[in-house]
This record gives C-alpha cells, structure tokens and sequence, in this order.
C-alpha cells in the first residue's frame, strides 16, 4: 500500500470507513491488556523463584566477612554484595554503596539530600533561586517527576541515536551554573532503546560545568538486559573516564537488580567516587542503621557472580526477544511505508519506542485504550508531561504474553492508522 | 556499707586503694565486651530463624487480593501486612502505611519531606528561619542525630516517671510556632524505660500548639517488647485520643518489627490519619514504586497476627529478663544504699539507665573502656551528646550472654565506685 499521504481524499474516507468497522469489530472482543508499564512477566518472575530458597532456616546466614546478616548494621552492605553490584557496575568495590530495594529511592534520596544538605559542602539546592536540569528526551517519566517534585526546572535535550545532544550539554552545563544535573539512560535508553557512543560518554566525561556540584545522574537500568546473544550494545564506563578526564566526582552511577531478580525484593546501589560515596554516607547513617542484608546475601548465593547473573539475563532474553518481534512485525507489516509512524528496534531494555505524525500521539493512546488497551500516557516521556510534538509513545511489550501482545498490537496498528487518516483528512 | 558521702577522706583515701587493685585484676582478665547497643542476641535472633523457611520457590506468593509479590506496584504494602501492623499500631487500617525495613529511614524520611514540602501543605521548613523541636531527656540518640543533622534546634524536656514535663511541653508549643515536633518513645522509653500515664497521653491529644505543621512524633519501639507476663505498662492508644481531642493530624506513629524478627530486616510503618497518610504518600509516590512486598508477605505468614506476635514476644522476654535481672541484682548487691547512683527497672524495652553522681558519667564509661567494656558514650543519651548534670549512663544488657553480663557489671560497679571515690575526694 502506498503512504497515507499519497492518498486522495476520497481514498482517506474509505479507508477511514473500513478502519473504522475493523475496530468496531476488535473493541466488541472487550479485551482487556495494561501495556503501559516496563513489568516483566509472570514466566520472568518465575526464573527467579530459586531466590526463595537460598536461605532458610538451617543457613548459614553470616556474611564472608563474619557479619550476621540477621543483626542490626554495615551501612555500605555486605562485602559479597558490594563485590557483586561492583563488579555489575564496572567499578572498583570501594566506588559502590548499597542501598535498599530500588534504585529510583537511590535517585529520589540523592536529589533530596542535595535540597537539603547539598553535594560535598555546595550549597543546599533548596537555598537557591533556581535550579534546573537537563533531560534528554524522550525519556523516563519517573525521573522527570522526581525533579519536578523538588520544584527543579527541566530543560529538554533531544536523544540523537548517539545519545543527547552533546553540543547543547556541554554550552548549556558549561554557561549556566544553575544547572546542576543531567538524567540519562545510557544503554537501552528508557524509551527509545538508544546506547550512547563512546564519543558521547567521553564527552561526558570532559563536560565544564559551571557548577561545582553539577552530577551527571546515570541510571544504568538495562547494563545487562539484551535481547539478543549475538548482537548487543557495549558502552564505555563513564566513572573510569570521568577520572582519566580529571572529573572523578562528576557521575553518580545507579543500578539495581529489580529486572534481574525481583521488582521490589531486589538490590540497588550507588557507584560513585569515595568523596561521593563518603558525602551519601553522611546523609545515610542518620537515615538507616542498615539496609536488608539477608537480602543482600540471597541475591549473592543465588547469583554468585557475573556469570552466574549473564546466565540469568539470557533466560529473560529468551523470555523477551519473541514479544519485542512480534510487536516489530505488525508494525512492519501493517504501518510499514505508510508514512505514519517510525519506531525503534532495540537491541535490549524494556521499550520500543513509536513515533507518530505530529499531533497524534494522544489521540492514538486515547483511541487504543476505547479498545481495552491501556498504553503509557502520551507525553510521559516528555518533563511535565509535555511532547512539543505530541508524537512519541512508549510501548512496553514485557508483561503480556506473545498472544496478548497479537491483540494488542492489532488494536495499536488500527489506532494509529485511523487518527492519522484523521489527522490527514483535517488538512485536507 | 554506709553511703560514700559519709566516709571519711581517710576511709575514702583506703577504699579508693582497694578498688584500684580489684580494677587491676579486673583490667588483667582482658575482657572484650560491647553493650553499647540495644542490639538482639544470636539467642534471640535464633527464635526468628522460622522466617527463612515460610517462603520457598514453590510458595503461593500472591497476596490475601491478589498482588504477585513478587513484581512491582502497591506503595502502600499489601493488604495483610497493612493489618498486622495495623493491629500492631493499634490503629485501624485505613491509618497505615507500609514502609521499607526501618522505622528510623521512616522517621527521617518524614523529617526530610517537611524540610523540602512542608507538612500538609504547610511551608517548607527548610524556608523557615527556625525550626525546633522539643527532645524529652534523657532520650533516643539517633532520634537526636535526626533533627540535629536537619538543622533543627533542639530543647530539653525532662523526662519525669509520668512521660515528658507536660506543664512546659504544653506552654512551649502554645507560645512558640518555630516548634514543629516532640520525639517521644511512650513505652519503655530509650533509655530509661518509662510509660507515659494516661493523662501524659492525654494532655499529649489536647495540645493547642502555635504551629499548625507541630506533629508529636511518637516512636512506639516497644510498644509489645514486655519482659514479664505478669506485669507489664500499658499506654492509652495516641491516634484515637487525638481523634476524640479534635486534633486528628498532630501524631505521627512509628513502627517496626526490627526488634521482633531481624533488625535490617523487618518491616516498617507509619501511623496517622489519612490525611497524613496521603500527605506521606505524595512524597513516597515519587520516591518508590514500592517497598518489599516479599518481606512483608514472610512476616506475615510467619507471625499469622498479633497473637502469634505476642508468643514470639514472650521467648524474647525469656531470654531477656534473666539478663535485665542479673544487672540490676548486681547494681543492687554492689552499689544499693552508697548514695553513688541510681537506676531504673524496666518492665520492658532494651535499657537500663543509670544516673550516677553529677559529673561523673564521662569518668565512669572512659573507666568501663579501660577494662576492655564499651558502652554507649555518656552524653548520648541528650541533645548534641549533652548531658547538662553529665550523669546519665544507658545500659544495654541485650547483647552479651548471661556470664558476659556478669563480668560487665562487675567492671561497670567498679568503674562506678572508683569515680565517684574520687570525685568525693577531689571535694574534700
């Protein structure tokens, strides 16, 4: 078929007919399918049940080290775990602090903790007229809601497929010393599935902030989360080149092992430098005498090590790799060369990421979810919920099984191609 | 003997002489020995080994309505561990919040959302001049190190058998807005074990305070942790007399299972009206998909309700009470009737607190350190590690065996009787 924008009006209203029964068709099936968050599956959660039984009662529950874990204390977290997240962050043990179940709590306490106490002796955000923030975009809507909540004001970066605009981080960091911090999803980016180049993680690594406290707020959520044994993407490690560059202090590096193991039973941690580790532990031996060890030590007898947690990842790739297909399919098949809509094919991650004509993205949520399909509100990917040209939206293939994900792709191709002949039968 | 006040320099001059050589001998043993904290035996510990077991790979682990524990969601904890602790609290459901493994991460987090957004509403504190709160003494060091760290001024309340100094709790907080909290522990208080009566409670539920933002945070550590069956404190439920009062949002209620099943470990909560408990929940929405819904599901399923809780709690109070016992039949034997000190008897909590003759604290616990026994530092027991008359001493008698005890309260009496042989000499 040719592209929508070929079409005469005339051709636009039949379509538009036709489209128009087949929905009606599909909403009388009363499906419905929630695709609008980045959950695993019931089969992915079912790969880690092993976790529950590492430790019982009979267990030697005390740490390498001679801790028992059942007790109160060890603020930084058991030795086998700091090894363990270390080595999942690609740092040295001494640059890692564990933390409690989710690293979204590591990034809302550190934005916190900078409002009220500042970063290594800065100013307390919250003593300032204004800060701000730099956020590539698309991007991931609980970042952007944090520093909402703390009154920060975001300034949107485009995501290039080499990562943000570099040339407009290093001008905007470098001018404006309000600006204390970026948000970034370095590999398999939340949504668009982008990895930074190494071009783009030096030139992170040599940004001139103006501000002393600047942090480049790196949440590396989906480090290990391919879809594919044989193709992946690999990006360099930002704190090693932050200290080649002379910026050791520059990066606060997230992880956690919510999409490993369990969401909300896992393990985060912050990988810093030693300044930046020692100034987080100021702030968290008056919040917490400890955090879970004996979740510590289960996560580490049950993984034991890098390979033992690549062995796990290739269990929910295999899990993945056939749902993100099969949405890549029906787009290909039922939108592909008709000139309304592009979308991304990730090489790992939660997302695909959908781009319509400008204008269409909440009309296209709006009308998948008159079917039975709840989507990720369009403009989520966007600070303030904002998308200056309403055309991005999040597809998250994960929860639903291959034959929901049949459904709902068949529900999402009909939804675009109608409020798009919409859309072009307006301008006509 | 007779009081120390009544022995002659030459008695005291003779008695100083033969401590000194028991000290020696006591030094020559090499004892290593911390009752610094009120921390759990291994003993004790041992009793909650049975949480390891109730979840294994092949457990139902879905929720009393439905929530697979094991993915994210439910910021609010899930719907049994919302009633045991609930009936913990003493609070209908509706007045709980689940949190992570620590009541003080709670507390602090709560401190730390009014700083930066105020409560209900209210300007931020960290935008206020003077915040200050109100510190019955002695009292809970950490609870200190909170609102010292926030900047928060603090003041002195003493702490009388009955709870605080209602008289000056009431006039302060009537007069002064700049006061925006009290840190109570109504039960068994830290550290010295005191009940607060009814009527504290009461006259606690009828403040006027000036500041519409005051909260009394009430940290009910101990609220089931008794040490005998036949005698135990019972305190008027906070929440319910605040309601009656017409003051339904001034108390924040704070609890844990940390000294129940595993500190690090358990599960948190706060209780407060829902209005407050929404006010929380605009913070934690941000901070956290959810906390540990797995970890809540295993305390659960292993103490069933409160009853199971109670019988869990009496194998803690054996173990305890003998330890409780040994060192105040020890403090009695060795130190009654010498006018040199003072102590409490507990029915419950973790502490003993001692009050030795003005001035004299620092002495005795540098004295205990030199014989190899570490206890909490002198002063910590006040605001800014402060003890204005540097006389109380806190015990915490959990920790060491039975045996060790023994030999703790052999030096700690020794270090006792030595100072204060010296201090009466030094005024002679």
């Amino acid at each position: 078929m040719k592209p929508y924008s070929k079409l005469t009006k005339e051709e636009l209203k039949k379509l538009k007919g036709q489209l128009e029964k087949q929905f009606e068709e599909v909403k009388a099936k009363g499906i419905h399918l929630d695709m609008s968050r980045g959950k695993p599956s019931k089969a992915q959660l079912d790969l880690s049940n092993g976790l529950m039984d590492v430790l019982n009662g009979d267990s030697d529950l005390v740490s390498s080290d001679g801790v028992d874990c059942r007790n109160y204390g060890v603020l930084d977290g058991i030795t086998e775990a700091r090894k363990l997240l270390a080595d999942m962050s690609e740092v040295p043990e001494r640059n890692i602090l564990i933390y409690g179940n989710s690293s979204l709590n590591v990034m809302f306490d550190t934005v916190s903790r900078a409002m009220t106490h500042g970063i290594m002796g800065s100013t307390p955000w919250c003593k300032l007229d204004k800060v701000k923030f730099l956020c590539p975009v698309p991007g991931y809507d609980r970042h952007f809601a944090i520093t909402e909540y703390f009154g920060i004001e975001m300034i949107n970066v485009p995501l290039l497929p080499t990562g943000p605009d570099m040339d407009m981080v290093e001008k905007l960091v470098a001018e404006d010393p309000a600006i204390k911090g970026i948000w970034c999803v370095p590999k398999y980016s939340n949504p668009t599935g982008v990895s930074y180049s190494d071009e783009t993680v030096r030139r992170f690594a040599h940004l001139k902030p103006a501000a002393k406290d600047f942090r480049i707020f790196w949440d590396n959520a989906y480090s290990i989360h391919h879809l594919y044994d044989d193709k992946r993407d690999v990006i360099l490690e930002l704190l090693n080149e932050c200290v080649k560059a002379g910026n050791p202090d520059m990066v606060f590096k997230f992880i956690s092992t919510s999409k490993v193991s369990f969401p909300g039973s896992g393990i985060a941690a912050l990988a810093a430098s030693r300044a930046n580790i020692e100034d987080a532990k100021s702030f968290m031996k008056f919040q917490t005498i400890g955090h879970d060890k004996l979740n510590q030590l289960r996560h580490v007898r049950f993984f034991k090590d890098m390979p033992g947690m690549y062995e796990h990842m290739r269990k929910h790739a295999a899990i993945l790799r056939p749902k993100f297909e099969k949405v890549e399919d029906v787009l290909e098949k039922e939108i592909g060369g008709l000139g309304i809509g592009t979308w991304t094919k990730p090489l790992g991650g939660y997302f695909i990421s959908f781009d319509s004509m400008d204008g269409c993205a909440k009309a296209i949520v709006a009308k998948a979810k008159e079917a039975g399909l709840i989507m990720t509100g369009a403009g989520a990917t966007f600070p303030y919920g904002k998308d200056p040209k309403d055309s991005n939206i999040r597809i998250a293939p994960s929860f639903p099984t291959v034959e929901e994900l049949a459904q709902a792709a068949e529900i999402f191709v009909l939804s675009v191609k109608l409020v798009s002949v919409e859309k072009l039968l307006g301008a006509k």
